[in-house]
């Protein structure tokens, strides 16, 4: 939620000679996205957002990201589409900063979840996984299980000033986790951080997906427990089964899943509630004081964990084999 | 900088209602204002800014800027224009916060300011100050020099923090202004607060200008004072004498100064510094540690006002009676 470099009207003048996208009108910094500089520009032609990456994204991996949008438009999964320059790229430099020009994507972000969301979400994962099938790039998916022990490490000392006891509770999960973690499922470009405003709506109608920034090869099944936990919890934390079997069933419409990635749902969902936790848990201790962009709370991820802990087994999501 | 309030999309789809602007498609939260919370609204008919104010602005000040807008828009002067309800009115509620939906004004904000820039916003300033001519409504200055004591009060006791001896500096600067200040100038409408953020230009064109969340009732003058500071200094705070005679020409070539006003502009010039000092050195004071918005740095106005200080008459801005 914030704009980290200033763009002027010369430099964003120059910049848009690169492109055929017709004469500058005006250009906002908007409030969206933690880790890039994002602004809404409007041209004659129509509107884009312009981004410029900044040092929490690794330049080496702007190109399968780009690459991605670009690749999953192409299939006609709504999401943003890269603006090629007339030299045929879309990544360039502006401000010193690696930047891009996306479509703009219509739409609002859902506040209060309701089923429908849900039902349009699997339904959207689902596409987005098969879309990307035929993607040729491939990227580690950097916060998985292997980096969760070291990320954990960071935090275990101060654990407990979020509350008291964290840190045995993390260590004796992470053990389980590690242990447990399944292997072999089928795998492919997952999105990894489909939360709620990274999808868009229009009415009902879900209009588009943004940021692929977390983007990267995984197991499909991952990308759902991630969604599991994102859209399915009531603000209360309670588990909202309804919203679960909808996102589920719709998935499995259109991307059927493999027995073992059914069975594997809990595990995985207790390893997403991890992930997410573990990253609150370090921007929370590390945040400078009286900082504007407010961490999120650690603490909801928790108790989503809790849950899965206790979980039987798929049915929990209420699906079956 | 800031987006202070979330809007969710079922609390814009019901404030829409109220309005006959078409169907919602997007709403982006921008970075600009300090005071209030900014979007860029686009919906079926086109682009809006929606506002949310916030604490910093008195509610009971909101019909004379909402009917300043709209009596200048209807005068031909390029500013936004509030959207009127299908009840007639431009404000209302929306999140426990007074809101109002503007007409959105395409252009860019220059950022490295040439002559031609001055001599456009020295007629658009002029344009301003007739079209106000009859608005019928009044505002106090809350900022005028009746408040600088009380303002330098808060500060004085810390002001070494920033310049050692600028306590001493300043209260000799302000009996000098209570002293000089000159009454019985003709007043109307200013804007007082023309910085190069609030002056849109598309190509060499001013396209308009924004935020009249500071306009009052005051000397014309002194709104000419405040440009010469905001837009006639070099970034190292030189004088460019060439931009303050362009700006007060083209001004004057709409508006003729009376003899008063253009002998009044040093001190004018001196007492706008001084203001803009004051409410910098507060809040450089008193931004919490950290804070994403950085404060303004009261150094660069203290620059002017000794600038000013030096200045033999009003030739030494480039104009003669």
């Amino acid at each position: 939620m914030a704009v980290y470099t200033e763009v002027s009207d010369e430099h964003l003048e120059a910049f848009l000679t690169e492109y055929d996208i017709g004469e500058m009108l005006s250009l906002k910094g908007i409030a969206e996205g933690v880790e890039n500089s994002n602004f809404l520009l409007h041209t004659t032609s129509g509107s884009y957002i312009l981004t410029l990456y900044e040092k929490r994204v690794d330049p080496r991996d702007l190109p399968y990201f780009i690459g991605l949008m670009e690749h999953l438009s192409e299939q006609g999964f709504d999401c943003p589409l890269p603006i090629h320059g007339k030299d045929g790229k879309s990544l360039r430099q502006l401000c010193g900063r690696p930047a891009a020009i996306i479509s703009f994507l219509e739409g609002m972000s859902p506040r209060r979840i309701q089923p429908f969301h849900c039902r349009s979400l699997g339904a959207a994962l689902a596409r987005m996984h098969l879309a990307s099938g035929s993607f040729d790039m491939s990227r580690p998916n950097t916060l998985s299980i292997s980096s969760w022990r070291p990320l954990f490490d960071l935090s275990k000392d101060r654990a407990h000033e979020v509350l008291p006891g964290l840190a045995e509770e993390l260590d004796g999960e992470l053990t389980i986790l590690e242990a447990r973690w399944p292997e072999n499922l089928p795998t492919g470009v997952i999105h990894a951080d489909l939360f709620t405003d990274n999808v868009f709506f229009l009415g009902q109608d879900l209009s588009g997906v943004i940021d692929f920034y977390f983007a990267c090869n995984d197991a499909f099944a991952y990308d759902l427990a991630i969604c599991l936990n994102a859209w399915c919890f009531e603000p209360d934390t309670s588990f909202n089964i309804t919203k679960a079997q909808m996102m589920l069933k719709s998935y499995r419409e259109l991307r059927p899943c493999t027995e073992a990635e059914v069975e594997a749902l809990p595990i995985l969902a207790r390893g997403s509630a991890m992930r997410f936790l573990l990253t609150r848990l370090y921007d929370w201790l590390n945040h400078p004081e009286g900082a504007f962009v407010k961490p999120k709370d650690p603490i909801e991820y928790w108790k989503k964990l809790q849950f899965h802990q206790r979980v039987n087994g798929p049915s929990a999501y209420g699906i079956d084999l």
